[in-house]
C-alpha cells in the first residue's frame, strides 16, 4: 500500500477498505473460509455442544515484552473456550483503528496474530475493520470472539468444584500483568520481565481426554489475577479455599518488581496460566500430564477447595498465618489487556 | 449504583465490573446461559453447518432518529448471518468504554440491545467489557459477534448468483446513512428522515423455507450502500449486472436530503434492508412473500443478473441512457455503524 498510515476511508467499506482486506489481511491471514468475504464465515460442525466467547483487548502499550495487543487477542480467546472445556473452531477478528495509526505497526500485529493462530491451529474465519478520527481511540483495539465444541457428557464449571479437590496453578503468577506495568510505569528491572500470552487449550485438551471426569473447573487468571479468579470460583460452588502461598509459583524477577511497586502477584493479571481443579485423587496424575506440556511444565499445587465459610478464599503465609483473600476492588492500572 | 459516570474501575475485572454485569447487563439481558458468567457460553447444538459473524460498531451519534448504536449492533449482526442463509442462535456483547461515559446513557444502549434482542428472539449469551480512559475512546464502541446453523443443503453466497436472476431490493433504500449524515452535518430536514435499523432473519427465513433453490445470493447493503454490494456481487459471480434506476425504491425524504447535500443514495448505508438475487422464474414468488412481511413490504424488482462485462453495473436512468455503477471509492462521513 502506497499509504503509510490508516485514514478514514480504510474503515468506509469501499475500495480501500477492499485494498487493506486484500493487501494485509488476507496477505497473512488466509485460509478458504476467510478468503471467501461473505457477510458470515460457514464452516463445517462437530457433534456436541457449542461454546461461544467473545473479548475486547485495548492493552497499552500494544507491544511489549513476551508479545503484543495481536498473540494476546487470539490466545485469550482460544483460552476462554479452553476454560469450558471446548476444543476451538474458530475466531473472528474486529479491528477498531486510529485515523493516523502506522501501517508498518497494523502489519506487525497482523503478522502475531497469524503466527499466533498457526501456532494455535485455530483459523480467523470473519473479520471487520472500523476507523475512527484521530484522537476517538487509540491505535487499535481488537475484539476476538471464537467459537469451539464441547464434547458431550463433558461439564467444566465453576459451580462443579468439590470438597477434596485440589487446585493447581499451571505456571507462575502475574507476568503479563507486571511486564505492562513495568512498561508504563517507566521502571527498568533486571532480569527477565515478560508477558506470559500463550494458548492454553492443548493442554487442557490432554487433561479433559485423559481425566474427562476428574476435572471440574478451569479457569484462566487474567484481570483480577488469581485472587479474584479464586474468589469466583469459591463463591460458585459454595465452597472455601485454602491457599498455601509458599507453594504458590511466581517468578523471582515478578516478586522483586511487586516489591518495588507495592503490589501482590494474587492480583496481577495472566494471559497464559490456567487454574485446574480437580478431584483430589487425581491431582497427581493431572499434575503429571501438566509437567508434560511446555504449557503447564512449572505447574503446582496450591491449595484445596474446602467446606470453611463458602466463598471464603484464605492463605496461609509462610510465617503460619492465615488471612483472608478478597477480590480485586481497585484496578492498579487500566488496559492491561 | 451509586456513581453516574463509567470508572476505569468498571474495566478492572473486580468487584466494580462485577456490580456493572450484576446492576445493569444481568438487569436487562439476562437468560440461564449468560447468568452462569463462564468464561465462555455452552449452548445446545443443531444440525447443519456453523455460521459465525462479527462486526464492531462505532456510528456517531451514538443515539438517533429510529435507533441507536444498541439496536443497531443487535440488528446488524444478525443480519449478516441471514445473508448466508443462517438461522441466528446466539451473539456475543462486547463493549468498549470511554471513562466518564454516562450511565444513564450505558443503561439506554443496553435497554435498546435488550429490546432488539427479545424482538429478534436472538439471546447475548456472553459478554465482555473494558474502559479506557478518557480522550482514548469515544463513549461506547460495541462488538456483537454472532452464530447461527445453516439447513444442510443450503448454500447462499455471491458466487451463486446465475444469468438471468432477479435482484430484488427489500425497500427503499439509503435511510440510515442519510439520517446520519444530516444529523451530523445540523442539516434539519422537512418529513420523517429515520434510519431503517431491522432485523432481516424472519423474512429471510420465510425466503429460503419456502424457495430454498431459487435463492441464490443475499447481501444486507450497509457501508458503501448498494453500488457496492452490487459490485462485489458481480465480481464474485463474473456476471454483469443491469439496473433500472426508477424501479428502484428511495423515499422521498432521502431523496430530498441527497439533493441538498450532493449524494447519491445507491451510495449510502442500509441497516434494514437486502438484496436478494433469485432465479427470475421464481422472482414474483419471491417478491410476494417479502410484500408479506413488514421488513419487506415495499420490495421491488430493480435489476437483473446479466452476461454482459464481468463485474460491471450497469444502470439506465430515467432519461434512457445508461452508466457504470462503480464501488464506493472514499466514505462520504466515517462512522455510518
Amino acid at each position: 500500500m502506497t499509504q503509510k498510515t490508516i485514514l478514514l476511508d480504510h474503515g468506509s467499506g469501499g475500495v480501500a477498505s477492499q485494498n487493506l482486506i486484500s493487501e494485509l489481511f488476507l496477505k497473512y491471514l488466509d485460509n478458504p473460509v476467510l478468503h471467501s468475504l461473505e457477510d458470515a464465515a460457514v464452516i463445517d460442525n462437530k457433534e456436541g455442544q457449542l461454546a461461544f466467547t467473545t473479548d475486547s483487548y485495548v492493552v497499552d502499550p500494544i507491544f511489549f515484552p513476551g508479545g503484543d495487543i495481536g498473540c494476546l487477542a487470539v490466545n485469550g480467546t482460544i483460552n476462554d473456550l479452553a476454560m469450558r472445556g471446548a476444543k476451538p473452531l474458530a475466531l473472528s477478528l474486529g479491528l477498531i483503528l486510529e485515523e493516523g495509526f502506522s501501517l508498518a505497526e497494523l502489519e506487525r500485529v497482523i503478522v502475531s496474530i497469524s503466527n499466533a493462530c498457526n501456532h494455535a491451529q485455530v483459523p480467523i474465519v470473519t473479520g471487520d475493520t472500523k476507523v475512527v478520527p484521530k484522537g476517538k481511540g487509540d491505535k487499535i483495539f481488537i475484539n476476538t470472539s471464537g467459537i469451539g465444541i464441547v464434547t458431550e457428557g463433558i461439564n467444566i464449571s465453576a459451580t462443579k468444584a468439590q470438597k477434596g479437590d485440589a487446585i493447581i496453578l499451571s505456571g507462575s503468577m502475574g507476568d503479563h500483568g507486571i511486564t505492562i506495568m513495568t512498561r508504563r510505569a517507566g521502571v527498568s528491572m533486571d532480569g527477565k520481565l515478560e508477558s506470559d500470552s500463550m494458548a492454553l487449550h492443548t493442554m487442557v485438551g490432554r487433561l479433559i481426554d485423559e481425566l474427562p471426569d476428574a476435572i471440574h473447573t478451569l479457569r484462566d487468571p487474567t484481570r483480577g489475577g488469581v485472587a479474584t479468579s479464586l474468589n469466583e470460583i469459591a463463591a460458585a460452588s459454595k465452597l472455601s479455599i485454602e491457599l498455601d502461598e509458599e507453594t504458590i509459583p511466581v517468578n523471582p524477577e515478578v516478586r522483586a518488581a511487586c516489591e518495588i511497586l507495592g503490589l501482590e502477584a494474587i492480583y496481577l493479571a495472566n494471559e497464559g496460566k490456567c487454574l485446574v481443579i480437580v478431584n483430589g485423587d487425581s491431582a497427581q496424575q493431572a499434575l503429571k500430564i501438566m509437567h508434560d506440556c511446555p504449557e503447564g511444565k512449572e505447574a503446582a499445587i496450591i491449595g484445596t477447595m474446602g467446606d470453611g465459610k463458602a466463598g471464603r478464599v484464605a492463605i496461609k503465609t509462610p510465617v503460619g498465618g492465615t488471612r483472608v483473600v478478597t477480590p480485586l476492588h481497585g484496578e492498579p492500572l487500566p488496559r492491561i489487556c
